[in-house]
């Protein structure tokens, strides 16, 4: 359970966006343990302690739930801020990300569980899945090409860049997922030995001759 | 939809065994679309075209049924026979297995959606998966000490042949999983480019002095 304080009276100070924060993150921890497709909002409410009317009136339905929760996971997920770090530098970030997981494990189990239910066309969340993983792996093709551009690692072409990315996001998303089935699995260590790997071999590939 | 072929009569040749595997794969379909936690005996009956009473005669209860999936599962997984190989050439079949769940999508579908699911302790299958997973990387880190007894790759400690077994599962999950959400990704290429570049890194391991 996230503990939520919860006041003894309701008065004025609660306002609906704290309320709102409140049932997104009971949200994030029941979507979490039963998927999208195995949550009710009558389980939500119940949790909450609030009324389905309430959860309509925030929420209007259940997809509706499901977006604000989504939105929430990029939010927390953009305050990693790597605004600053570009190539391999920004690469290299991706192990303390992938340890920071660690403070919000619902947050993941949400993540994993709903990119694994979507992966069926009929999901409705599957659009958004899809389009989650388009951008992130331009994200990381765009990092390592300009590692290439750089000189930083050898003249990689379009297509083993873009190879690259879909290996080092099948790395992470495995390795989220081991952590989750048991939590001594060292993320960090896991990601850096991966990505030292790929990046020493990156570096055997030939620079582009002048 | 599966298509279950369906004789105009009932007869005595279609015996409790045929139909139990036809209600199998019918439940694997269906699980793999709205995960376990999403699925209930309702939609499974209404999708088999049988009573709720003839799947708890066969199956018990929805637990029963996804035990026998997860049998299921299993049994195909062991129809790729690798008794016959070991160490490094074991790793090496590893691509054309990626490759051959593109004939059976529903069942990387269930089986990724239901670890994805169990990862929560309070799941039904946690502990089937976790064993699972751990049945698997230790085939891995056997066949990866098979290849370092050989002196087919350095001397890895144990430590870092079961952080090998780790990644390479990983990966693998990983890659499945973006086929899964993109029909045109090339798992038997991600796999063998993964594992030609460990192997490769595995190699510059120092062999043991004598």
């Amino acid at each position: 359970m996230i503990e939520t304080p919860r006041p003894a009276t309701r008065g004025p100070y609660r306002t609906g966006i704290e309320r709102r924060a409140q049932l997104v993150a009971i949200a994030i921890e029941v979507f979490g343990q039963r998927g999208f497709a195995g949550s009710s909002l009558r389980t939500l409410a119940e949790r909450a302690d609030v009324s389905h009317a309430t959860l309509i009136r925030h929420f209007g339905t259940k997809e509706g739930l499901l977006i604000a929760v989504l939105q929430e996971w990029e939010r927390q997920s953009a305050e990693h801020d790597l605004a600053d770090v570009s190539g391999l530098a920004y690469l290299r970030r991706l192990p303390d990300i992938m340890a920071g997981h660690r403070r919000n494990r619902g947050l993941l189990e949400l993540f994993t569980t709903i990119t694994a239910e979507a992966s069926n066309p009929e999901h409705r969340a599957h659009a958004y899945v899809v389009q989650r993983y388009e951008t992130n792996l331009r994200t990381f093709a765009r990092h390592l090409q300009a590692a290439v551009d750089a000189g930083d690692v050898g003249a990689l072409s379009p297509a083993q860049v873009a190879l690259e990315a879909r290996l080092l996001t099948a790395a992470l998303d495995g390795i989220g997922l081991q952590w989750l089935l048991d939590p001594n699995v060292d993320m960090a260590l896991a990601t850096r030995t991966y990505l030292e790997r790929a990046i020493a071999s990156w570096r055997r590939v030939a620079r582009p001759t002048a």
